[in-house]
């Protein structure tokens, strides 16, 4: 019998002796438990994804020396980790395999994804080292991440080989569907190749991407035995009910030295699964609290409209840092309704977090006389609107200079795919923290909040209907279609970039849909400049999508 | 002998039609002057670089029919051009040879660059077609832009195959050393392998990058033998004296049809050089030109402080909008001198652009009378100076919102690094002409521009100390270390990642060296949500500069 742990822990980028000092706390944990072999996330020495960080020589440099200095420290136990590994010319995506102070072999990761969110082609080279491991007589194989994605990969080989247990170590970032995909890929893996497979995911918010966890253990009949929290640092520690077994003479293997230990059969150790909306609301706390305490910030500022979008990030802020931590602003204007400025105070109320007001009717109008011999003889317009937007980002951004508080960016993917708001206003700050929330998963996630925290967001703001307040009984429903058809078409247009014949089949509504895709299209330079914020749908816009500004391509 | 031309040309990514129609009236005017074959650059059928337009397949689609549409009318000539191809899983970057109305044969890209601003794994297969082919009994191979640059290269089997001349087509984007590298490269390509190249190159701005043309022509000697103008379309016309030759039995060759025409030795054609800070300036112009008109834009605002840099910004949008489309708007406070108020006037004066003034002091005062509660009992500081120039970076968006004018952004690379500059306040704006260009690159093209334009630009401008005017007596060198050390600095750690203790070697002044790279680190925030401005250097803050923003690598 063989014990496995598999530690999901939340690094930093960049942070290599902080990691190296939690990866040693989690092994000594591991011991503890008499596990025979820890393993660690993907990259977890360096975090993931360092990027650019990997141009710089001496970054790889220093993460070498941390891994030498953490494999001296090992000991009593076997240990598999994720650094950048380097040849004369190239690096490399690597694991090691450390015992008794000393690496015991390497393994280079094959296939690197270049693609979504990913760029590993633009650093790693695709690796050739692929040793095969022996731990107590039993053949064990090491792979990382997308080698096991990957249709008859490096992992096929190996069982062929004759692993009994393959290792994957992942840094698999979250998105809606991910989590079944993963469940489904690896069952299946594991039943068709007869292996136990031991799956270790990172966990954590690194700028738009949230590690998600959720580790699983599944048995050589693709049953899953173990699983690792959701969202949360965890050390699954799981028996391998595994025989050792000869391999083919020709197979070289690195055995790794170990003591056999005297242990009880522990129980199954199983993490309570969460619904889609609970799994979104978890990803963007976690993604919240990681973006500002990793960036050293110790408050978040959020102006809130007394609308769903503010009052669902509010809601977020406070669990990811607590009340004490976020403060409100209200910055009413002519335009304000007292319903939603009345909203907006209870709502401060209900989350018991600080609000301050700062009226913008007299900034607006000074501005207003500022500009209006410039402007004699033309209309008010949107450059109105987007005024007050703007001065409402300048108040915002005005606390984070005096405070020291990140503010926090309020709009959602639907109004950002849309361009529905305004280039430094409302799209003013450090962190969006719903900037991938379309706008019907801001409704959900309302729902969500008041069934599990008693109606918390006011009743009245998820049943107004939405509106700007930058002009006279403006609706964002006279600008836009409804916002379940808009959602649908963006679903198709931007994660499926699929074409304008595809939506219409969907959605029926054509003149609706060439619009929104011209609004869509038009509104590339915006999206440009917007700060960025937590990927939960398979394309954010984000390091996931590369549209260039400058682009005449039409389908009608 | 043979008489081929290549035509430079301005694209723009995603017009197919419109691509196809100025390669057809550039075919004709090849037809015009007999040449035997016409070259176009890589992908200019769809642009360089279509970034994610190519996840779109009806996009791919698109762009093979518009291939077929131009094949069917192309006659009494050989076409070779750049566009996407496709098979069932995969797409090339790929150049088809056309004659008589048909594709005669097909390249695929082998080497695809996934580094610095290139990102051609994220979309391209690595090619295995490579055919050979020959036109009047001369044997021909065609390949595309990163080919040529790798050693050992697909040029080298295309030579050994016996291929006597060499087509490049490259969409190489334009950076101060680029030049005199591709001279080197090809025409020591060219003598090694005895073989003739044809380099083609784009020609134009596609938002970050510029492509500067300068296509060559090199003898199977490694002599020059024509040259197109750099920064312009042009279309070289060269008579190739080369004949031609039985190659071994074994390779196969595609035979391009063509008629034997009777024709005149044509004169040399070679293009003026340039020096490397005049082909900054034409960069910068180009850039900006096709910014501006190729997103819809016809007129231009800028603010003018009175300092070097939006001096240098207005100069460069009067080149290249023309002055009735530059409109310049001055906004004094109370830190404004009236040297460089003056200075901002005259400067209009000499351009002969409109300029408008709009006061900040008012709408200033407002504010910080808004904010005086909130901010009770906290010092002036950092806080007050942002919001003024955020006032600014208002009203110039304010102009835009109400005219359709494009803001152009006026900070330099120094600025930029360091994060000596304001977001949403002087960040502001669709396009950021000169935020790869270092200060020291600022004056040096003030001074270019003097001495080209009869000192268009007030020399005070040029000789007083700089200053962001946003406090009593502030002056740049308050803040930040003389521009020369400064830029020093900036070109080893941003261009060449290099570590401290190299640049330090370089800089000697550790203590500065070390202020330095914290703000530049700490500035990464600011970066992101700064608009796209043209690369002129080896590394530019765009595509070419991936850091994260959570991290915390700390060098000391």
């Amino acid at each position: 019998m063989l014990r496995i742990a598999l530690a999901q822990i939340n690094v930093t980028v960049g942070d290599l002796s902080g990691n190296r000092e939690k990866m040693l706390a989690y092994i000594k944990k591991a011991r503890k438990q008499q596990a025979d072999i820890v393993v660690f996330p993907e990259l977890s020495l360096c975090g993931y994804p360092p990027e650019d960080l990997l141009y710089k020589n001496h970054f790889v440099k220093d993460n070498l020396k941390e891994l030498q200095k953490l494999a001296k420290e090992v000991s009593g136990i076997a240990v598999v980790i994720g650094f950048v590994d380097q040849d004369k010319e190239s690096l490399y995506n690597a694991a090691a395999v450390i015992a008794d102070g000393k690496i015991r072999g390497i393994y280079h990761k094959e296939s690197l994804p270049n693609y979504g969110v990913f760029d590993e082609k633009r650093y790693f080279k695709e690796g050739r080292k692929n040793p095969m491991f022996s731990f107590q007589g039993i053949p064990l194989g090491v792979n990382i991440c997308e080698d096991i994605w990957i249709k008859d990969g490096v992992y096929r080989k190996q069982a062929r080989q004759g692993a009994k247990i393959l290792i994957n170590l992942s840094s698999s970032p979250y998105d809606v569907g991910k989590l079944e995909q993963r469940e489904e890929l690896l069952v299946d893996c594991a039943r068709k190749n007869k292996v136990f497979i031991c799956y270790v995911n990172l966990v954590g918010g690194q700028d738009e991407l949230v590690f998600d966890g959720g580790s699983l253990v599944i048995d050589n009949n693709g049953e899953i035995i173990a699983s690792g929290k959701q969202f949360e640092e965890d050390l699954v520690v799981v028996d391998l009910d595994v025989l050792p077994r000869k391999v083919k003479q020709k197979t070289k293997r690195i055995v790794i030295p170990c003591e056999e230990k005297t242990k009880k059969v522990l129980g199954k150790q199983k993490a309570r699964k969460f619904s889609q909306i609970e799994r979104i609301y978890k990803a963007l706390v976690l993604g919240t609290r990681d973006y500002v305490y990793k960036n050293g910030f110790h408050k978040v500022v959020v102006g809130l409209s007394g609308g769903i979008d503010s009052s669902v990030v509010a809601v977020i802020a406070r669990e990811a840092i607590g009340k004490r931590n976020v403060i409100g602003i209200t910055m009413p204007s002519q335009y304000s309704s007292s319903g939603t400025q009345a909203d907006a105070k209870k709502l401060a109320k209900n989350l018991g977090i600080k609000i301050l007001e700062v009226p913008i009717n007299e900034i607006f109008n000074v501005y207003k006389s500022a500009l209006k011999k410039a402007f004699l003889g033309a209309k008010e317009d949107v450059t109105e609107e987007n005024l007050q937007a703007r001065i409402r980002g300048n108040i915002l951004m005005a606390f984070s200079n005096k405070f020291g508080w990140l503010v926090l960016t309020t709009g959602n993917k639907s109004e950002l795919a849309v361009g529905y708001c305004t280039l430094y206003g409302d799209m003013s700050g450090g962190f969006a923290v719903i900037k991938d929330v379309p706008k019907t998963y801001v409704y959900e996630l309302a729902r969500l909040i008041n069934a599990q925290k008693k109606n918390i967001i006011p009743k009245s703001i998820l049943t107004r209907a939405p509106s700007a307040e930058l002009k006279e009984g403006q609706k964002d429903q006279d600008s836009l279609p409804d916002y379940k058809t808009l959602d649908s078409l963006i679903e198709g247009y931007v994660e499926d970039h699929q074409s304008l014949e595809k939506i219409v089949k969907k959605t029926k509504n054509l003149k609706a849909v060439k619009e929104m895709i011209k609004l869509i299209d038009k509104s590339e330079y915006k999206r440009r400049q917007a700060p960025p914020g937590i990927k939960i749908t398979s394309r954010a816009f984000g390091k996931d999508w590369r549209l260039p500004i400058t682009n005449k391509y039409k389908e009608f």
